[in-house]
């Protein structure tokens, strides 16, 4: 079997963490894929998957942007927002992946098909291509329903008993591949329980990253959700993952190190406060990985996000560990 | 000025009936361009309209799917309709041209990107690009008000006072430049009233194709709409014609002469008969151009357009035409 000669990289979340890795990395000489979580139903996205039993599209498109090498003004389209009467709030690039999805019977063949009108470099892999939804039953016995409802709860900081997908989806087959057959792994960052942890519920792909050969990242959060992940340190998240997964299988672990403005730590204190790193471990690189506020698309950004990782700087830490490989 | 060594055929129209012309002439090497009308406002058109403020999409999408070299499937994903919720009604395609009319702040823009995704041979121009309404005052003193109500109607055969657009528009530019430019015109087959017509009440664009040096081609509907242009014959639809370009500047008028199966015309007597020839004329070129069953779009055709030219034939004729230029 004939291997590509270039490094294969393959990023695992959904949603704007993926974004800014994906967007950094399509810069290099790389075999990309992003393996995207298939729980979201909040927004748009819940709409088309209400009304017209699509798979969602959401976090499929933000990957798909963040490796187009297609024009700014397709990039613009695709995070296109119409604004009033039934279209209200979709995303022209949703409309677009729901459409092929109808066209030709399947999802992944309609991300195959809208990779090639955005000229995308690499691949984009949705975890299953099953209907699921995502819940979780907090300490308080109460249930929350979906993704949205998690994403906007306040109680998860108190604790919570479970966190599963129902049904319990098979996984797509060619997560397992691409995960066997990468040479570097990133996890995150993302939404810990909206993002990361849905990838993770489906069964094998915990089992699938411990086995692979490849070297594993952890890029950790920028920053806490109250209600959420309040005053969570490093630790924590890895733990949580760790949880998940089954086992410890980072190799790296990429910390930020410059702390953002004052002030604009201060203007977003009540959505969530910075990750703390607690973790004295070889493992752990402590490294300038702090987004300006420029540049972006930010109709998809929340308030908080304005703190970010850059894209240019994360991906230069993780092409250090590519070129030691 | 160095010109094309292509023949430059113009067409002129909207909707369905350019539809069939262009997809017959795309297969020979020609400087094609379709113009198209502004007047549509019925279905997801008139939707986009009224809720999103846009320029009708509709009948400049079927000239794109129409010119378009894309894959099959590209072509069916524009002609899509999103079956369910507040997308219900919409073409994929006219919701591409929508977004990027408002991502570009340009209808025309929009019209030409759209092309590029699609690999469009030759041009679409929208004949206007400003907002403008179909009018109708009927002999009875009614008004109809919007293409889609003159097309609904069934009083039109009882004669009407004026047909007129309001605001009247500015035409654009570049369709007297290509009128201008054109070495054939071919005006229909097309509604009368609904696509036609409203090309030629836009200012300037009658006296442009009498004064343009190209051969003019005027090819007749196959069928008569009940209510609408009742028992109408090939003179009728001549004389409508010219008396909204001021003269008669037809060098030759393309008549079907091959009669549907009985069975089919009897099925679709309700909607409307054969429209016959009566012309004597030597600039008559009459001849078989009646298209099968199969093949083609059906969603966008009414029943009674299983009846209808065959783009094949009916772009021999007109290469005859062009092949004596």
């Amino acid at each position: 079997m004939i291997r590509s000669a270039l490094k294969k990289v393959v990023v695992i979340g959904g949603g704007t963490g993926n974004f800014v890795v994906l967007n950094g990395l399509k810069k290099y000489p790389l075999d990309l894929t992003a393996i995207v979580s298939m729980a979201d139903d909040g927004g748009s996205t819940g709409i088309l998957r209400d009304e017209l039993g699509v798979l969602p599209p959401g976090d499929v498109r933000q990957c798909l942007v963040a490796l187009s090498n297609s024009s700014r003004l397709m990039r613009s389209l695709m995070n296109y927002r119409f604004e009033n009467g039934g279209l209200g709030g979709h995303s022209f690039g949703n409309l677009l992946l729901s459409a092929l999805e109808k066209v030709t019977g399947s999802f992944e063949k309609a991300v195959e098909e809208a990779g090639k009108i955005l000229y995308i470099k690499g691949k984009v892999i949705p975890v299953t291509t099953h209907q699921t939804r995502l819940k979780m039953v907090l300490n308080n016995s109460k249930i929350l329903e979906g993704e949205k409802e998690i994403y906007l709860s306040q109680e998860i900081d108190q604790g919570y008993r479970s966190i599963y997908l129902e049904p319990f989806p098979k996984v797509n087959p060619r997560v397992i591949e691409e995960i066997g057959s990468a040479d570097l792994m990133v996890v995150g960052p993302g939404g810990l329980h909206t993002s990361l942890i849905p990838n993770l519920l489906v069964e094998g792909v915990g089992e699938a990253l411990c086995k692979s050969g490849a070297r594993k990242v952890f890029v950790v959060n920028l920053m806490n959700r109250r209600g959420q992940t309040t005053h969570f340190k490093a630790s924590d998240y890895l733990n949580e993952l760790v949880r998940f997964i089954g086992e410890d299988p980072f190799d790296h672990i990429l910390i930020n190190s410059q702390k953002p403005p004052k002030a604009l730590i201060e203007v977003y204190a009540a959505e969530g406060n910075l990750v703390e790193n607690d973790l004295a471990d070889d493992r752990v690189v402590y490294a300038d990985m702090l987004g300006g506020l420029q540049g972006e698309p930010k109709r998809d950004f929340m308030k908080r996000s304005l703190i970010r990782h850059d894209s240019k700087k994360l991906a230069q830490e993780l092409m250090k560990i590519v070129d030691h490989l």
